[in-house]
Protein backbone atom coordinates (compact mmCIF):
# COMPACT_ATOMS: atom_id res chain seq x y z
CA UNK A 1 0.00 0.00 0.00
CA UNK A 2 1.34 3.19 -1.08
CA UNK A 3 1.76 5.99 1.49
CA UNK A 4 -0.66 9.01 0.91
CA UNK A 5 0.83 11.81 -0.65
CA UNK A 6 -0.09 14.80 1.78
CA UNK A 7 2.28 17.87 1.00
CA UNK A 8 0.03 20.92 -0.53
CA UNK A 9 0.27 20.21 -4.14
CA UNK A 10 -2.71 20.12 -6.88
CA UNK A 11 -0.19 18.16 -8.95
CA UNK A 12 -0.93 15.59 -6.60
CA UNK A 13 -3.70 14.65 -8.53
CA UNK A 14 -1.90 14.30 -11.76
CA UNK A 15 -1.37 11.19 -13.95
CA UNK A 16 0.70 9.51 -16.30
CA UNK A 17 -1.88 9.78 -18.93
CA UNK A 18 -2.98 12.89 -18.24
CA UNK A 19 -3.01 15.83 -21.17
CA UNK A 20 0.01 18.66 -21.59
CA UNK A 21 -2.87 21.39 -20.97
CA UNK A 22 -4.00 19.53 -17.59
CA UNK A 23 -0.44 19.02 -16.20
CA UNK A 24 0.04 23.21 -17.16
CA UNK A 25 -3.47 23.91 -15.47
CA UNK A 26 -2.67 22.22 -12.17
CA UNK A 27 1.08 23.40 -12.00
CA UNK A 28 -0.20 27.29 -12.30
CA UNK A 29 -3.06 26.48 -9.82
CA UNK A 30 -0.34 24.97 -7.09
CA UNK A 31 2.27 27.80 -7.72
CA UNK A 32 -0.85 30.25 -7.55
CA UNK A 33 -1.91 28.70 -3.87
CA UNK A 34 1.38 28.16 -2.53
CA UNK A 35 2.00 32.43 -3.32
CA UNK A 36 -1.17 32.97 -1.70
CA UNK A 37 -0.51 30.97 1.07
CA UNK A 38 2.41 33.03 2.12
CA UNK A 39 0.65 36.15 1.25
CA UNK A 40 -2.26 35.25 3.52
CA UNK A 41 0.29 34.01 6.46
CA UNK A 42 1.77 37.27 6.16
CA UNK A 43 -1.24 39.49 6.01
CA UNK A 44 -2.29 37.95 9.09
CA UNK A 45 0.75 38.44 10.80
CA UNK A 46 2.08 41.69 10.27
CA UNK A 47 -1.39 43.57 9.60
CA UNK A 48 -4.01 40.81 11.10
CA UNK A 49 -5.77 41.03 7.73
CA UNK A 50 -6.77 39.15 5.16
CA UNK A 51 -6.64 38.94 1.20
CA UNK A 52 -9.90 39.90 0.17
CA UNK A 53 -9.60 43.31 2.92
CA UNK A 54 -6.11 43.82 1.11
CA UNK A 55 -7.63 43.56 -2.40
CA UNK A 56 -10.74 45.69 -1.90
CA UNK A 57 -8.26 48.61 -0.20
CA UNK A 58 -6.10 48.11 -3.43
CA UNK A 59 -9.18 48.64 -5.73
CA UNK A 60 -10.12 51.73 -3.85
CA UNK A 61 -6.32 53.15 -3.83
CA UNK A 62 -6.71 52.50 -7.57
CA UNK A 63 -9.52 54.43 -7.74
CA UNK A 64 -9.83 57.34 -6.41
CA UNK A 65 -13.30 58.30 -7.53
CA UNK A 66 -14.69 56.00 -6.04
CA UNK A 67 -16.25 52.62 -6.88
CA UNK A 68 -20.00 51.41 -6.56
CA UNK A 69 -20.19 48.01 -4.52
CA UNK A 70 -21.40 45.91 -7.51
CA UNK A 71 -18.04 47.24 -9.32
CA UNK A 72 -16.05 46.24 -6.36
CA UNK A 73 -17.76 43.10 -6.65
CA UNK A 74 -16.73 42.44 -10.21
CA UNK A 75 -13.38 43.77 -10.23
CA UNK A 76 -12.54 41.35 -6.70
CA UNK A 77 -14.30 38.64 -8.25
CA UNK A 78 -16.52 37.71 -4.81
CA UNK A 79 -19.93 37.79 -4.43
CA UNK A 80 -21.85 41.10 -3.15
CA UNK A 81 -22.32 39.75 0.28
CA UNK A 82 -19.09 39.44 0.77
CA UNK A 83 -17.91 42.63 -0.26
CA UNK A 84 -20.74 44.28 1.72
CA UNK A 85 -19.32 42.36 4.67
CA UNK A 86 -15.91 43.81 3.92
CA UNK A 87 -16.95 46.86 3.78
CA UNK A 88 -18.82 47.20 6.85
CA UNK A 89 -15.52 46.30 8.68
CA UNK A 90 -13.43 48.32 6.57
CA UNK A 91 -15.52 51.30 7.36
CA UNK A 92 -15.93 50.85 11.39
CA UNK A 93 -12.05 50.85 11.28
CA UNK A 94 -12.44 54.12 9.63
CA UNK A 95 -10.36 52.92 6.60
CA UNK A 96 -13.55 53.59 4.26
CA UNK A 97 -16.18 55.72 3.79
CA UNK A 98 -19.21 55.09 2.02
CA UNK A 99 -21.48 57.73 0.66
CA UNK A 100 -24.91 57.36 -1.38
CA UNK A 101 -24.19 57.51 -5.37
CA UNK A 102 -25.42 60.86 -6.81
CA UNK A 103 -27.32 59.55 -9.69
CA UNK A 104 -28.54 56.45 -8.02
CA UNK A 105 -29.83 56.54 -4.33
CA UNK A 106 -29.87 53.28 -3.64
CA UNK A 107 -26.51 52.69 -4.49
CA UNK A 108 -23.45 53.87 -2.47
CA UNK A 109 -19.85 55.14 -3.60
CA UNK A 110 -17.18 53.51 -1.71
CA UNK A 111 -13.80 55.54 -1.44
CA UNK A 112 -10.56 55.48 1.07
CA UNK A 113 -10.04 57.78 4.19
CA UNK A 114 -6.38 59.48 3.89
CA UNK A 115 -6.46 56.80 7.25
CA UNK A 116 -7.49 53.75 4.45
CA UNK A 117 -4.67 55.31 2.05
CA UNK A 118 -1.59 55.42 4.74
CA UNK A 119 -2.51 51.86 5.81
CA UNK A 120 -2.56 50.96 1.95
CA UNK A 121 0.61 52.60 1.42
CA UNK A 122 2.37 50.27 4.28
CA UNK A 123 0.62 46.90 2.98
CA UNK A 124 1.74 47.35 -0.65
CA UNK A 125 4.89 47.95 0.00
CA UNK A 126 5.52 44.99 2.56
CA UNK A 127 3.34 42.83 -0.06
CA UNK A 128 5.35 43.81 -3.14
CA UNK A 129 8.81 43.33 -1.21
CA UNK A 130 6.96 39.80 -0.23
CA UNK A 131 6.23 39.11 -3.66
CA UNK A 132 10.45 39.83 -5.00
CA UNK A 133 11.11 37.28 -1.98
CA UNK A 134 9.71 34.80 -3.01
CA UNK A 135 10.45 35.80 -6.88
CA UNK A 136 14.28 36.13 -6.34
CA UNK A 137 14.84 32.44 -7.08
CA UNK A 138 13.62 33.35 -10.95
CA UNK A 139 16.25 35.15 -13.05
CA UNK A 140 15.30 38.40 -14.89
CA UNK A 141 15.00 36.55 -18.71
CA UNK A 142 12.58 33.40 -16.73
CA UNK A 143 10.29 36.14 -15.19
CA UNK A 144 9.82 38.07 -18.82
CA UNK A 145 8.92 34.78 -20.39
CA UNK A 146 7.17 33.85 -17.86
CA UNK A 147 5.22 36.94 -18.43
CA UNK A 148 4.93 36.93 -21.63
CA UNK A 149 3.33 33.52 -22.04
CA UNK A 150 1.07 34.34 -19.10
CA UNK A 151 -0.23 36.90 -21.37
CA UNK A 152 -0.84 35.23 -24.21
CA UNK A 153 -2.21 32.67 -22.16
CA UNK A 154 -4.68 35.44 -20.42
CA UNK A 155 -5.90 36.79 -23.99
CA UNK A 156 -6.75 33.33 -24.95
CA UNK A 157 -8.77 32.88 -21.68
CA UNK A 158 -10.74 36.17 -21.90
CA UNK A 159 -11.41 35.33 -25.34
CA UNK A 160 -12.56 31.89 -24.51
CA UNK A 161 -15.04 33.57 -21.66
CA UNK A 162 -16.26 35.54 -24.47
CA UNK A 163 -16.85 33.64 -27.26
CA UNK A 164 -18.75 30.98 -24.13
CA UNK A 165 -20.38 34.04 -22.82
CA UNK A 166 -21.95 34.26 -26.36
CA UNK A 167 -23.40 30.89 -26.27
CA UNK A 168 -25.78 31.98 -23.41
CA UNK B 1 -12.43 61.51 -14.43
CA UNK B 2 -11.14 57.86 -15.75
CA UNK B 3 -14.16 55.35 -16.01
CA UNK B 4 -13.59 52.31 -13.30
CA UNK B 5 -12.49 49.78 -15.13
CA UNK B 6 -14.71 46.51 -13.50
CA UNK B 7 -13.23 43.72 -15.99
CA UNK B 8 -12.36 40.57 -13.87
CA UNK B 9 -8.48 40.90 -13.13
CA UNK B 10 -6.06 41.26 -10.88
CA UNK B 11 -3.93 43.06 -13.20
CA UNK B 12 -5.36 46.39 -12.95
CA UNK B 13 -3.95 46.83 -10.09
CA UNK B 14 -0.39 46.99 -12.07
CA UNK B 15 1.17 50.10 -11.84
CA UNK B 16 4.02 51.46 -14.23
CA UNK B 17 6.42 51.87 -11.16
CA UNK B 18 5.69 48.16 -10.17
CA UNK B 19 8.12 45.35 -10.04
CA UNK B 20 8.79 43.01 -12.58
CA UNK B 21 8.05 40.23 -10.18
CA UNK B 22 4.77 41.74 -8.78
CA UNK B 23 3.43 42.22 -12.43
CA UNK B 24 4.13 38.60 -12.98
CA UNK B 25 2.30 37.54 -9.60
CA UNK B 26 -0.93 39.66 -10.29
CA UNK B 27 -0.71 37.92 -13.89
CA UNK B 28 -0.29 34.27 -12.55
CA UNK B 29 -3.26 35.04 -10.06
CA UNK B 30 -5.30 36.55 -13.00
CA UNK B 31 -4.49 33.12 -15.21
CA UNK B 32 -5.59 30.95 -12.51
CA UNK B 33 -9.05 33.16 -11.36
CA UNK B 34 -10.09 33.18 -15.37
CA UNK B 35 -9.38 29.68 -15.08
CA UNK B 36 -11.11 28.51 -11.97
CA UNK B 37 -14.03 30.57 -12.64
CA UNK B 38 -14.85 28.71 -15.77
CA UNK B 39 -14.44 25.47 -14.10
CA UNK B 40 -16.61 26.80 -11.15
CA UNK B 41 -19.08 27.33 -13.95
CA UNK B 42 -19.05 24.68 -15.84
CA UNK B 43 -19.17 22.18 -12.75
CA UNK B 44 -21.96 24.01 -11.33
CA UNK B 45 -23.83 23.93 -14.84
CA UNK B 46 -23.25 20.40 -15.45
CA UNK B 47 -22.94 18.18 -12.59
CA UNK B 48 -24.71 20.83 -9.44
CA UNK B 49 -21.19 20.65 -7.83
CA UNK B 50 -18.44 23.25 -6.93
CA UNK B 51 -14.64 23.27 -6.95
CA UNK B 52 -14.49 21.81 -3.46
CA UNK B 53 -16.35 19.06 -3.86
CA UNK B 54 -14.90 18.06 -6.91
CA UNK B 55 -11.16 18.30 -5.58
CA UNK B 56 -12.39 16.32 -2.56
CA UNK B 57 -13.63 13.37 -4.30
CA UNK B 58 -10.62 14.05 -6.66
CA UNK B 59 -8.39 13.24 -3.78
CA UNK B 60 -10.03 10.41 -2.76
CA UNK B 61 -9.47 8.38 -6.16
CA UNK B 62 -5.82 9.18 -6.30
CA UNK B 63 -5.95 7.72 -2.96
CA UNK B 64 -8.03 4.02 -2.82
CA UNK B 65 -6.73 3.35 0.43
CA UNK B 66 -8.47 6.28 2.19
CA UNK B 67 -7.59 9.11 3.96
CA UNK B 68 -7.91 11.11 7.30
CA UNK B 69 -9.76 14.21 7.41
CA UNK B 70 -6.62 16.14 8.38
CA UNK B 71 -4.93 14.53 5.29
CA UNK B 72 -8.05 15.48 2.85
CA UNK B 73 -7.59 18.83 4.20
CA UNK B 74 -3.60 19.60 4.14
CA UNK B 75 -4.16 18.07 0.87
CA UNK B 76 -7.02 20.40 -0.01
CA UNK B 77 -5.11 23.22 1.19
CA UNK B 78 -8.76 24.35 3.47
CA UNK B 79 -9.83 24.31 7.24
CA UNK B 80 -10.81 21.54 8.67
CA UNK B 81 -14.47 22.82 9.46
CA UNK B 82 -14.95 22.98 5.20
CA UNK B 83 -13.32 19.53 4.64
CA UNK B 84 -16.12 17.82 7.44
CA UNK B 85 -19.07 20.29 5.68
CA UNK B 86 -18.21 18.61 2.35
CA UNK B 87 -17.94 14.93 3.46
CA UNK B 88 -21.48 14.75 5.49
CA UNK B 89 -22.67 16.31 2.27
CA UNK B 90 -21.43 14.07 -0.20
CA UNK B 91 -22.03 10.80 2.42
CA UNK B 92 -25.82 11.83 1.62
CA UNK B 93 -25.46 11.75 -1.61
CA UNK B 94 -23.32 7.98 -1.03
CA UNK B 95 -20.93 9.02 -3.04
CA UNK B 96 -17.97 8.69 -0.02
CA UNK B 97 -18.17 6.69 3.29
CA UNK B 98 -16.34 7.26 6.85
CA UNK B 99 -15.32 4.64 8.85
CA UNK B 100 -13.29 4.51 12.11
CA UNK B 101 -9.97 4.44 11.73
CA UNK B 102 -8.57 0.49 13.13
CA UNK B 103 -5.30 2.45 14.76
CA UNK B 104 -7.03 5.60 16.38
CA UNK B 105 -11.44 5.34 16.98
CA UNK B 106 -11.38 8.73 17.34
CA UNK B 107 -10.15 9.54 13.61
CA UNK B 108 -12.00 8.72 10.74
CA UNK B 109 -10.61 7.19 7.25
CA UNK B 110 -12.66 8.51 4.41
CA UNK B 111 -13.44 6.32 0.69
CA UNK B 112 -15.03 6.68 -2.10
CA UNK B 113 -18.07 4.56 -3.03
CA UNK B 114 -18.67 2.93 -6.02
CA UNK B 115 -21.29 5.29 -7.11
CA UNK B 116 -18.56 8.02 -6.00
CA UNK B 117 -16.13 6.78 -8.41
CA UNK B 118 -18.44 6.73 -11.25
CA UNK B 119 -19.46 10.03 -10.82
CA UNK B 120 -15.27 11.58 -10.54
CA UNK B 121 -15.01 9.31 -13.38
CA UNK B 122 -17.26 11.70 -15.84
CA UNK B 123 -16.57 14.54 -13.84
CA UNK B 124 -12.84 14.05 -14.39
CA UNK B 125 -13.26 13.53 -18.16
CA UNK B 126 -15.47 16.43 -18.86
CA UNK B 127 -13.06 18.37 -16.53
CA UNK B 128 -10.05 17.17 -18.74
CA UNK B 129 -11.72 18.57 -22.04
CA UNK B 130 -13.02 21.80 -20.54
CA UNK B 131 -9.30 22.84 -19.59
CA UNK B 132 -7.90 21.19 -22.72
CA UNK B 133 -10.40 23.62 -24.57
CA UNK B 134 -9.20 26.48 -22.63
CA UNK B 135 -5.72 26.03 -23.56
CA UNK B 136 -6.11 25.30 -26.63
CA UNK B 137 -5.14 28.48 -27.92
CA UNK B 138 -1.55 27.44 -26.83
CA UNK B 139 0.63 25.49 -29.08
CA UNK B 140 2.54 22.74 -27.75
CA UNK B 141 6.11 24.60 -27.41
CA UNK B 142 4.50 27.24 -25.34
CA UNK B 143 2.68 24.63 -23.02
CA UNK B 144 5.74 22.97 -22.34
CA UNK B 145 7.71 26.18 -21.62
CA UNK B 146 5.68 27.27 -19.30
CA UNK B 147 4.99 24.18 -17.56
CA UNK B 148 9.05 23.87 -17.08
CA UNK B 149 9.67 27.49 -15.67
CA UNK B 150 6.50 27.05 -13.58
CA UNK B 151 8.12 23.85 -12.37
CA UNK B 152 11.13 25.82 -11.16
CA UNK B 153 9.04 28.64 -9.79
CA UNK B 154 7.37 25.59 -7.71
CA UNK B 155 10.24 24.44 -6.76
CA UNK B 156 11.91 27.25 -5.53
CA UNK B 157 8.60 28.44 -3.82
CA UNK B 158 8.41 25.27 -1.66
CA UNK B 159 12.31 26.04 -0.26
CA UNK B 160 10.90 29.87 0.23
CA UNK B 161 8.14 28.08 2.34
CA UNK B 162 10.72 25.49 3.93
CA UNK B 163 12.95 28.55 4.77
CA UNK B 164 10.25 30.48 6.31
CA UNK B 165 8.52 27.49 8.45
CA UNK B 166 12.39 27.17 9.34
CA UNK B 167 12.59 31.19 10.97
CA UNK B 168 9.50 30.19 13.16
Amino acid sequence: MKKANTSMDSESRVREEHHDSLRLWLRLLTCTNLVENELRNYLRDEFASTLPRFDFIAQLERHPQGLRMGELSRLMMVSGGNVTGIATQLEKEGLIKREASEGDRRSFIVRLTTKGRRRFNRMAEDHESWVIDMFSGMDVSEIDTLHKLLGKLKAELVQFKTREQGKI
